[in-house]
């Protein structure tokens, strides 16, 4: 009797392969280098037009739902004005306490499909890993970008530091970078390194105390997917010719005790300006996902090689403003 | 000496009578069937605009106050895209905390003339009953728009349900259909019976448990205002020709024990797929005004013949756009 | 090595001096009486355009962040309304809350220098005195327009002041005018008597308890600034001649105990019909920076000399349309 004609949600979460109209963008591996370029391409474009300062009528007539299931401001701010500076307009629902329906007992789903009925895209942040993989399950119609869920992925992260690295080197492969911090646990550094192991020949040194390194398998897993990875536990292993530096924050609650944290990470983990005298090159840039909470001293702020508050930041704006733009069909 | 000009804001609050443009929407009782009709035409136009995904300047210029003093994510998403795919903009208020003049201790009143000021319109959402009544009674010169004031009214919910009824048959008049759940408490239900009273010869079935019947005095009153009414307590007594359910949820609270309520409601009140296979028509569709919470299984989803996520969530939108193009002066 | 190119923060900090372009708005006095005018003669033709209802384009693809670090939701709507009057666009953080990054341990620099690179401008709202300056100093690019920081400025409050003085007597010098309520401790007040100082031979009633009185220093200093000062303790020497009330509040917390709270505020410093009746005289207007809180008796209201609900709200308006078009260059 009844039936139901429903849009193939695996379609919709499949990988690009340079078709980006109606996909959901929910983890980095749906993209491969061909599809990353077509994004810094338009990245591109859209850098130059936010900065000869024309209004521009993109994504005009187009309602996107801001659904931020918790609180991320700079993310917030990042996809607010990509989508404003493309002429669309947002529905914000930045504050968990007003998706009320969820407090009144509203499944994830059925508030997915209501705001689905609104809006032409749902940009989704979520504190549960696989949050953003159930929406693009159940929204049948229109794209699902997530932004970040949980410990799981944030693949937007992702794509603007790769983008800072290409605008800078006009290349992703053949790089020599430095991840440091915590290897083991960042998200953020697992992402990078899937990122780049999707280019030929590049060498990471991945900088972290010993117990915070890389899982056994994730190294084989990254060493069989082209990437050269050497693993130091001294700053005084990281070699002059590094194009990048990627640092994250170390948590105390990582370690069984302070003196162990005091011993093996305070003072160790942080770039200063001395730091970056003794071991960066000429043209090493330090990026960070930021908010840098002990990672790196302000006094390197106004080193032109610290990037994280300028072309990385601006970077964000300019991948995002692509990735909607191609996903929403109008690029 | 002095001397005030002020607006009847008797006439703001009146029928509307044919005249939407600069009225307030404050009660279901200001619409005739023939009101009602006009914004169900409008509606259609607006469907039309937002499938055709056509930027629209309908309310280019206008500014709208979305003042939301508890929080309700649907209703708020639902107004701010129907001001949006009209080419409008939004002040939005959706934090109760926010509203921090009035935990300065600033007046309901003060707060509404203060908005006034800044719109073109207000969209109201209070938990006192009759705020909306109060806001228009003091602003003078923009329409105010009840989004919900507490248990009193929510006219745009019923009007979205009368147009989703409207759209799907054709009419309103010679309707049958079943209102079940909580029939004593629900203020969505009573607003529908309002509703539906506006049009000739519909026949209602009420189906509660015996303790949640309609109270006489209410039932005498949609009697005589042409409702045939039948009020039944198991849904054995559902007659398969009806074309439309609408079930709301029955709480725990209304019942002295656990057990009186696990006799009486639980298992019983749900719409499952057997139910629906039992007892309803092929064309019998299944609403809820959401969020659903024990009222209607999932697995019901699938099934065409549910509307609640497909056209009677968008037909809130289509249907608030057509209210505010009309309060507004522009349809 | 490593060179920096910073535009100089003090210039952007500096007196407006004519030119608003790119400039900070962070305090009053960085605006002459000629500076003021040109924001009075622009705010008049903002006034005209949003009495005429036609939508502008002045802002079109500009964004702008509106950065509230504590609620005001009534600055935050006048200033929201401002920029979408103009065809701009907002990003709304407006729950101290979703500032999350700073709840995770981000500096409120490094926040400040995220939201320039998403923004054209930041409208800062903050608890701390002193804010605005540091939110201009690390801001390099874009002006910083502050919407209150604490018990320090709120620049745009006394702007609007002085335009609804201006606009209903055609002139900022030779007027008469009672400041009331809290004189010692009120940020307004101080601001109104600074700005009331840069034009010529204005005189001041100061109404307060003996308590209340100024500090002597700041009455020598806004003495020795044009301003003719009296200082009276009762209602009783209040001179019929006065162009204007401004009446503040008066907390209890101020007293020692309530006796004598009662003694010397209760029901005195109140204005009411009766009062207004003795000592106003036919064009006094009466003032209010909002929210009244036991300042003005409701049945003041529709007295047409009361313009706080009235031009004065809606002045805010216009003049914050006119100072944001000035500051980004675009009038």
């Amino acid at each position: 009797m009844s039936q139901t004609v429903t849009l193939s949600t695996n379609e919709k979460l499949s990988a690009i392969a340079g078709d980006f109209k109606g996909k959901d963008i929910v983890s980095l591996d749906q993209l491969s280098a061909d599809d990353l370029h077509r994004v810094f391409a338009l990245a591109g474009h859209m850098k130059q037009l936010v900065l000869d300062k024309e209004p521009c009528q993109l994504l005009a007539g187009q309602v996107i739902s801001l659904l931020f299931f918790e609180p991320s401001s700079r993310t917030f701010g990042s996809f607010a004005s990509a989508i404003k500076r493309l002429g669309g307009q947002t529905i914000d629902i930045q504050n968990p306490e007003t998706v009320s329906s969820v407090k009144k007992g509203e499944t994830f789903e059925d508030t997915i499909r209501v705001f689905e009925a609104y809006s032409d895209a749902i940009v989704l942040r979520h504190p549960q890993p696989g949050a953003a993989r159930r929406a693009a399950m159940c929204a049948e119609f229109i794209p699902i970008v997530n932004a970040g869920d949980g410990n799981n992925e944030h693949p937007t992260q992702t794509i603007l530091d790769l983008y800072t690295l290409y605008e800078r080197f006009g290349r992703l492969d053949n790089l020599t970078g430095l991840l440091a911090g915590d290897v083991l646990n960042s998200r953020t550094l697992h992402s990078l390194l899937r990122g780049l192991s999707l280019f030929e020949n590049n060498t990471i040194y991945l900088l972290s105390p010993e117990k915070l390194r890389l899982k056994r398998e994730d190294l084989a897993l990254f060493r069989s997917r082209n990437l050269i990875i050497h693993e130091i536990t001294s700053e005084k292993d990281i070699p002059r010719d590094c194009q990048f530096w990627y640092w994250t924050r170390i948590q105390k609650e990582r370690f069984d005790s302070i003196s162990e944290y005091n011993d093996m990470v305070a003072q160790r983990f942080t770039v200063t300006p001395a730091l970056l005298a003794q071991y960066a090159g000429q043209e090493t840039i330090v990026m960070d996902p930021l908010p840098r909470i002990g990672t790196i001293d302000t006094e390197v702020d106004k080193d032109t090689r610290a990037v994280y508050l300028r072309s990385q930041i601006r970077n964000g704006l300019y991948t995002r403003m692509a990735l909607l733009a191609l996903v929403l069909g109008r690029a």
